[in-house]
């Protein structure tokens, strides 16, 4: 694997246009990106830009041949994979042959899924490498972004989130939650981050959330322990409209563990909705 | 107070037809209630059958007068109070004077807010007492409720759902979790739990939940540390439909430390709804 380092990436895509965005990064940094489409998650547009492939959850032998034919050691898995039903995996023998491991990761959640699906590839002989390997540009830098920034009661809100989210580590539940006023409204689990502050928002709406508006904080960090090759939380313009919705006073993210997946829209979203974003050291 | 163990006992009365059922309680042990409903909250049907009186939250000093005033020196509450908007409280001047104190258990969240009101009470020459003084026949027991039983693989989930509600004890959130095949699927927050199990029903129906129909248990227990006189979790039918909506194998409750509202109605929508009941020893 001489040519690992500047050699062909296969990207493993699940839904939305980000995988797009790492795909350009790749060009950007002289790389040819080969995407390998999640059937049924993926989205066809994005994909087919490039040298392209569609596999199952399941193929990952499929998968490791192709990604050798197009001479691939490095791959990279972009975008959250909703766990499938069992029923619909298609299991190919490579897979098989490494149910138990998958099994037990598959029980574990998300987070141990994703890490045993990259432990496996690489027991086929793939170097899973991470974003921040490839495309360090996408994640939140530090300090306040766009031109809004947090009072001191907001900051409380923020340092309760982060030790809030590091408490969740071993449960792999809540890579986001909102604080206001020192009180947790919301911790994130299956329903994702969008639905959590739509929930915020209605609750405020009925008055069951009885904050005043411009109160709390959302709090967005990567669990310690995560492996951060295959999951790291992201924000994009929709969370901001969101928290703004949900009568934030704005949004924190962990700095360097966070991806933005298009900052100028993001930071011109925040401006717009007069809600601060600001990247954070997650690891204080 | 020679009369405190035989005297009246004022309950402080939130939403919802349970404090009647306490006053029904404390009537078959000998004792008088009186009633103090808290105005928006309590159900003025509830509330009438009994001797009682009307107060806002923040009127300390005026439920000390009226309560004494009844020869009350115990008092309870019951019902979760949400947190109303500071321009709405009504302070009276105990509660002014108290009001550092008071500010202190605001920002801490509901289970301080609560804890708060009742040291001020106590102050004030109040006895604050718990449900399990008067009613513990309200409580869950231990063991199957009903037809149905956990597996082993809900007896895992529900052991994860516990040492969940553990790591949030310092939070003052998530009486109440939602976990499946050992992955956690919601975290309840401002939201309250019949709306979590709605989110979780809604979240299967789109396909993001994956788990199969009859898996998944709802567990709700007191959060370590937290004040049982003052706040405690509460199921009802209505959790029971919710679970089963939601396709969960059953319900989980700490044994002891959960208020069943309507036990009989409770048992029969479980066993209609072909779903398990189980009080567990929360503590092990």
């Amino acid at each position: 694997m001489a040519d690992a380092e500047h050699g062909p990436i296969a990207i493993v895509s699940g839904g939305g246009s980000f995988p797009g965005a790492v795909a350009e990064a790749i060009v950007r940094r002289g790389r040819k990106p080969v995407m390998f489409g999640i059937k049924g998650w993926a989205d066809p547009n994005v994909v087919a830009r490039y040298t392209h492939y569609w596999i199952a959850i399941g193929q990952i032998g499929r998968f490791i041949r192709l990604a050798q034919s197009e001479h691939c050691s490095d791959m990279l898995f972009i975008g959250s994979v909703i766990r499938p039903p069992i029923r619909d995996l298609r299991l190919d023998w490579l897979t098989i042959r490494m149910m138990p491991r998958l099994a037990a990761a598959y029980r574990g959640g998300d987070d141990r899924l994703l890490s045993g699906l990259a432990r496996i590839a690489e027991i086929g002989g793939m170097r899973v490498i991470g974003l921040a390997d490839v495309a360090p540009e996408l994640f939140a830098p530090e300090g306040q972004l766009g031109r809004y920034g947090p009072s001191d009661r907001d900051m409380d809100d923020i340092a309760r989130g982060l030790k809030l989210i590091t408490a969740l580590g071993p449960f792999d539940v809540g890579q986001a939650v909102i604080v206001a006023n020192n009180h947790v409204l919301a911790v994130e689990g299956a329903e994702g981050t969008d639905n959590m502050l739509a929930r915020i928002a209605e609750l405020r709406w009925q008055g069951r959330v009885t904050a005043a508006p411009g109160t709390g904080v959302l709090v967005k960090a990567p669990k310690p322990g995560q492996d951060r090759r295959v999951d790291l939380p992201s924000i994009g313009p929709r969370t901001i409209e969101g928290a703004a919705s949900a009568g934030l006073a704005g949004v924190a993210v962990a700095s360097g563990g966070t991806i933005v997946t298009d900052t100028t829209a993001v930071i011109a979203a925040a401006d717009e909705a007069k809600v601060f974003l600001v990247g954070v050291d997650a690891a204080e």
